[in-house]
C-alpha cells in the first residue's frame, strides 16, 4: 500500500499529533455538566450502554457472514470485521465526526461539518466525545454491511481502503444531511435510528461493491440461472442473528440519547415486534413457497424486520410495528431472489436486501405511520401527507448518494488497485491466500470447501 | 396448517387491525410520567436493560441445546430458537400479557386478567409497556425451556404449535396467580424472578413433552439402561452457559424494576454465588462418582444454581446463596440420573432437572431461607413457618399445572399432527428432514451422526 | 484432591456457616442508603451493569483460548474458564475480598485487610456488596488469564488450586497495596482499572506457570526453535475478541464507580481508540514482515491496545490513547516473538505479552501522559516527574510480586501434585484424559490433532 518509508512516516507523525492535543476542552473533567444539569448522568449512562450494545453488533455481522459462506474463508471474514472496527473507529475519530457532526456557517453548513477533527480542542469535552462514541459505532456499523455482500472474493486491502472512505467521508457525509443539521434534516425528512443513514447507506454502498466486484466462481451456471452456496456453520450464523437483535436494544432505544425520554419502552417493544413479525413472516413464506420454512431466510427475515422499525421505532405503535415487520419479511424473500435471479448480482448474506431495500421500506413507513402520539410526527396515514414527500426525497436521496459514491468508490479501486482476488485464491480460500492460515485445521474439510464450486 | 387461503386472509387480517390500533393511550410518550416522578428515568433504564439481559439469554439456551445435541440436528435447533422468541414476542403481545398482567373484576381477576390484548387502548402507555417488553422476555424464556427437552425427534412445526400455546396461555395464566394479583401472591406465595413462574413451568411442561414424544432412537437399550449420545460442540454449549449467566444478572437483579431499589447489589451477588457453587457441586460430585469432572453436568451445575436462587434471591443472604447453590448443584445431578434411568423420560439437555426440579428446590429454599432483612419477607428457619405453606402450596401448584396443562397441550397436538418426525427423518438428522439443509456442509462428519446411532 | 471423608466434611462445613450469617448488616435493604443520596441508584445500576459486561469477558476468554489451541483440548479449555469463575467467585466472596478491600489497622493495614470475610457481619450491606460484585468480576479475570498460558498441557486439579491461590490470596494481596489503601497507593501510584492490578498481575502469574510446566510437546524442535501450533477456530478467536473488547466498556468506564462523573464518555471513547490502534498496528507489522496480514496477532493487537489504556483512561486523552494503542501493538508483537524465540517460553495464546508487558506499558503510559484534566492527575510529559516515579514503583513491584508468588505457587504444587498431564494424555488431548470426552465427536479431525504433534 505504501513504502516502508512512508509507512514509518504516517506512524511517526500520528504519534507526534497526539502529543499536541490541546489538553484543555470546554468540560472535559464533566464536572460543569453535571453541576448544570444533573439528569446527564442517567443519560450518560443509558447512551453509553446502548452504545456498547451497538458495538457488540459486530460480533453479530461478522458471525452471520462467516456462517453464511464457506469454512475456506472464515477467518478472512473475521478479520474483515474485526478490522472494519479499527479502521471505523479510527476513520470516524479522524475526519468522519468533524464532517458529520461538526459545524459550518452559511450554505456549507447544509452539506457538511468542519470541526471536531481528531476529536481536538473544544471537542475534548464529555457531551461531544458522548455523541462520538455513540455516532462512532453507528457510523461503524454500516460500514461492515459492506463486508457481507462482498464476501469470498474480494481483497482485504481493497476492503480496507473502502472502510476507511466510507467511515470519513461517505456515511459522515449523508449523516450530516439527515443527523448534523444539514438539508434533509431541512426539509423535514426524518430518520430516527438510521434506517436510511446506516442501512441503507451500507446496503447501497454493498450494491455498487458487490456488482463491481462480480459474483463468486460457481455462483452462476452457463445459462445465468444462481446456485445455492450453503453456509458453513448455520449454527454461528443464527447465534450472529441472536446477537444482532440484542445489539439493536441498544440501537434503537438509545437512539433517544436520554434515559429521561421514557418512550424508550415503547422503542424496545416496536423493536422486538417488528423482528418477530419479520422472522414469522419469512419463514412462512419460504414454507409455502419449498415446502421447508428456511433457516438462513427467517434470521434474514429477523433483522428485515429490525432495519425496517429502525427510523420509525420511536413514532409508530407497537401494531404498526407488527405490520412493518410483516411486511419487510416479505419484501426481504423477495428482494433476495430478485437480486440473485434477476439483477444476477451475487450478495452471499442477502446484505443488499436486507440493508438497502428494507432499509428504504423503513423510511417511507415512518412517513406512512408515524402516529402522532411522541414528538408530533405524524404520517401520511394520519393526514400529513408533507412529511411522507421528504420521505421519499430522503430515501431517494440515499440511494443515489450510497449506490453513487459506492460504484464511484469501487470503479477507481478496480482500476487501480483491483477488487478481486485471483481464480486460484478463490478457489482455494481467502484464508489461505490473505492471510496464510486455516480457519480449521483440526477437521477434515469435505471436497467442495477446498476445491472450489 | 392452513390451506393458502386461510393464510393469506390471516395476514391481511392482522394487517388491518394495526391501523386500528387508537393513537392515543395513556402515556404513550412518557412526559407527564417522567414529571410526576423524575426517578422513571433510572428505573426504566434499569428495567430495560436488564430485559435486553434477559433477551440475550436466547442465545444461550439456543447453544447449549445444539452444542448438547447432534450436529445433524443443529440448524432445526437454532431455528426453534429463534422461532420461539418470534412466536413468544408476537403471543404475548396479541393474548399472553392480557391475561397475565390485566385486570377482571371478582373472582374473575383471581383466575385471569381480561385487558391490554394487542397492547390496544390504555395498554398504549410508556409504563405499561416497559412492564410488557420485562414481562415478555421472561415468557420467551419459559418456553424455550421446553425446546431442549424434546430436542432431536420433533416435529418443527409441533413446536411452532406448542410455542405459541405456551406463551399466550398456560404460561401467562400461572403467572397471573403469582404476579398479576391472582389467588397464590393472594395467598402471600412468593417467586422473585420466577424459579416457580419462568423455570418450573417451562420445565414441567418438558417433563410432559419428553414423556409424550418419546426417546430418541438408540437413546434406550433393549434392556431398558440409557446411552449416552454426546454433544457436538462442547465449545458451543459452555458458550451457552456463559451468555445464560450473563443474562441472569438481568433475569434477576432486574426483577426489582427499579434501581432505586439498591437490594439489587445484594440480588447481583446472590445470583452469581448460587451458581458458581451449583457449578462446583456437580462437578465434585461427578469427580468422585466417575473419577473425572464432567464438563456438561458442572454447566447444568452453574444453571441450577441460576434456577434455584431465582426465587429468593432479593430475600436471603450471601451465604444462604452458597447453600441454596450447593444443594441444587446435587439435585441435578441426582435428578438427571433418575430421569435417565429410573424414569427413563430422554432429555436430551437435562432440561427437566434443571429448570422443572430446581425451579422447585427454589421456590422452596426462598420458604426456607429468607431472613427478613428486605420486604420483611421471613422464613421458616427465622421462624415464619405460614409463609413456607404458602411456598409448598405454590410449588404443588405450578408442577399440577404446567405438567398437566403440558400434557393435555401435547396429547392433543399428538393426536391430531403428531409429536414425532418419522424414525428415517430423525437417523438422517432434522436439519434436512425439516429444514432440507445441512448445518455444517464443510466438514466430513463421522459416521455415526449420519446414521444415527 | 482430598479423601472422600474430607470432602464430605469441607461441604458440610460451609452449609452450617452458611446458616450462621447474621441476619443483620449495615444496611441490607438499601433503604437507608438512597435516602442519603437518591444519586446512589443510577451508580448502583451503572456498577452492576458494567460489572455484567465485565463478567461476559470470561466468555470471550474461554473462546479466545479455545480457538487458538486445538480441537483435541477444547472441552477442558471450557471447562477451566467456567470452573476458574465459580472458584473465583467463591474464593473472594470467602477470603479475598476481606483481603483485598477489608481495613486493618496501623501497618498491617498498609499490607492487607482483615475484615469483610464471607461477607459476614457489617459486610452485609448494599455498598459493601455492591463493591464486592465489582471487584469479584476484576479478580475472576485475573485468574483466567493464567488458564491461556498453560494451555494445552496442564492437569485440570491444578489449575482449580491455582485459580483459587490467586483469588484468594495472591491477587487480592497486591489489589489491597492499590485499591485497598496499601503503600502504593500511599505512595501515590495509580491504576484506573487494572492495567496493573488486574493484566499485568494475571500476565506475570501465566509467566511464572508457562515456564514452569514447561512447553506442549512438538513446540520446540531440536534445535529450539518453536513450531507453530494453529488453533482450531480462528471463528471462535476472534469472537472471543470481539466478547472481549464489548466487555472492557464495563471494565475500563466502570470504573469510575458512579456515573455522574461524567467522564464516562471520554473513558468508553479512550478504550475503543486504543484497542482500534493496537489492532491496526499489530496488523500493519506482521503485514510488513510476514507479506500477509496476521489474524490472531491482530486480535492480540487489540486486546493489548485494551490492556493498555486501562490503567490510564481516565486520565489520558483520545489522542494519547490512540498513541498508548499503536505502541502496544507493536510491543505485543515484539514480545510474543522475544517469549517464543528468545525465552522459549510456550504460551498458546500470548497471555504473557498481552496482559504482562502490556499491563506494564499501561502503567507506565499513564504516568507519562495523564493530561491534568480530570482528577487533578498530571504525567511526566504535562511536568510532573514524581508520579512518573510511583508508576515505575508499582511496575517493578507487580512484576516481582506477580511473578514471584506465581513462581513460588507453582514449584510447590510441580512438587507435590506436579503440573502436567502425561506425554500420552497430551497426544490423546485433554479432553478424554481430563475429562473422558470429546468436543466435537461429529466431526472426523484431522490426522495431526488426534497424534499430537
Amino acid at each position: 500500500m505504501f513504502t516502508k518509508k512512508g509507512q514509518r512516516l504516517i506512524i511517526i507523525l500520528v504519534c507526534l499529533l497526539a502529543l499536541i492535543t490541546p489538553a484543555f476542552g470546554a468540560d472535559p473533567s464533566g464536572a460543569a455538566t453535571f453541576e448544570e444539569n444533573p439528569d446527564t448522568a442517567i443519560n450518560f449512562a443509558w447512551v453509553l450502554i446502548c452504545g456498547f450494545l451497538v458495538m457488540s453488533m459486530q460480533a453479530g455481522f461478522a458471525l452471520l457472514e462467516a456462517g453464511l459462506t464457506r469454512a475456506k474463508n472464515a477467518a478472512n471474514i473475521m478479520m474483515k470485521n474485526m478490522v472494519d472496527f479499527c479502521i471505523g473507529a479510527l476513520g470516524y475519530w479522524a475526519i468522519g465526526f468533524a464532517l458529520m457532526m461538526g459545524t459550518a456557517t452559511g450554505i456549507t453548513g447544509l452539506m457538511i461539518g468542519l470541526n471536531g477533527f481528531f476529536l481536538w480542542g473544544d471537542a475534548y469535552d464529555v457531551t461531544t466525545i458522548e455523541l462520538w462514541f455513540w455516532q462512532m459505532v453507528f457510523c461503524a456499523t454500516a460500514a461492515t454491511i459492506v463486508s457481507g455482500a462482498m464476501a469470498e472474493r474480494t481483497k482485504f486491502s481493497v476492503y480496507c481502503l473502502a472502510s476507511l472512505i466510507v467511515t470519513a467521508f461517505i456515511y459522515p457525509i449523508y449523516g450530516h444531511w439527515m443527523w448534523g443539521g444539514g438539508w434533509l434534516a431541512g426539509l423535514g425528512a426524518l430518520d430516527f435510528a438510521g434506517s436510511g443513514v446506516v442501512h441503507a447507506v451500507g446496503g447501497f454502498i454493498a450494491l455498487a461493491g458487490a456488482w463491481l466486484v462480480g459474483p463468486r466462481l460457481g455462483k452462476y451456471r452457463k445459462d445465468g440461472t444462481p446456485n445455492g452456496i450453503p453456509g458453513h456453520s448455520i449454527t454461528l450464523a443464527i447465534l450472529g442473528v441472536f446477537i444482532l437483535w440484542f445489539g439493536w436494544f441498544g440501537f434503537n432505544p438509545g437512539s433517544t440519547l436520554a434515559a429521561t425520554e421514557l418512550r424508550i419502552s415503547i422503542i424496545a417493544a416496536n423493536t422486538v415486534l417488528a423482528a418477530a413479525a419479520g422472522g414469522i413472516m419469512a419463514m412462512i413464506i419460504t414454507w409455502w413457497k419449498f415446502g421447508k420454512p428456511d433457516v438462513p431466510m427467517t434470521g434474514n427475515g429477523v433483522i428485515a424486520g429490525l432495519v425496517a422499525i429502525t427510523a420509525g421505532c420511536a413514532w409508530v405503535n407497537p401494531s404498526a410495528s407488527v405490520l412493518i415487520g410483516l411486511i419487510a419479511g416479505a419484501l426481504v424473500v423477495a428482494s433476495v431472489w430478485f437480486i440473485d435471479w434477476k439483477l444476477r448480482i451475487d450478495d452471499p448474506v442477502g446484505a443488499i436486501s436486507v440493508h438497502g431495500v428494507c432499509g428504504i421500506w423503513g423510511i417511507l413507513a415512518l412517513g406512512l405511520l408515524a402516529d402522532g402520539t411522541y414528538g408530533e410526527v405524524t404520517g401520511l396515514l394520519y393526514g400529513n401527507a408533507g412529511f411522507m414527500v421528504s420521505q421519499v426525497i430522503s430515501a431517494v436521496t440515499v440511494f443515489i448518494w450510497a449506490f453513487g459514491m459506492g460504484a464511484v468508490m469501487f470503479y477507481i479501486l478496480k482500476k487501480t488497485v483491483g477488487l478481486r482476488v485471483s481464480d486460484r485464491e478463490q478457489i482455494e480460500g481467502l484464508d489461505i491466500g490473505e492471510h496464510g492460515m486455516s480457519a480449521y485445521p483440526d477437521f477434515v474439510p469435505t471436497e467442495p470447501s477446498v476445491k472450489g464450486d
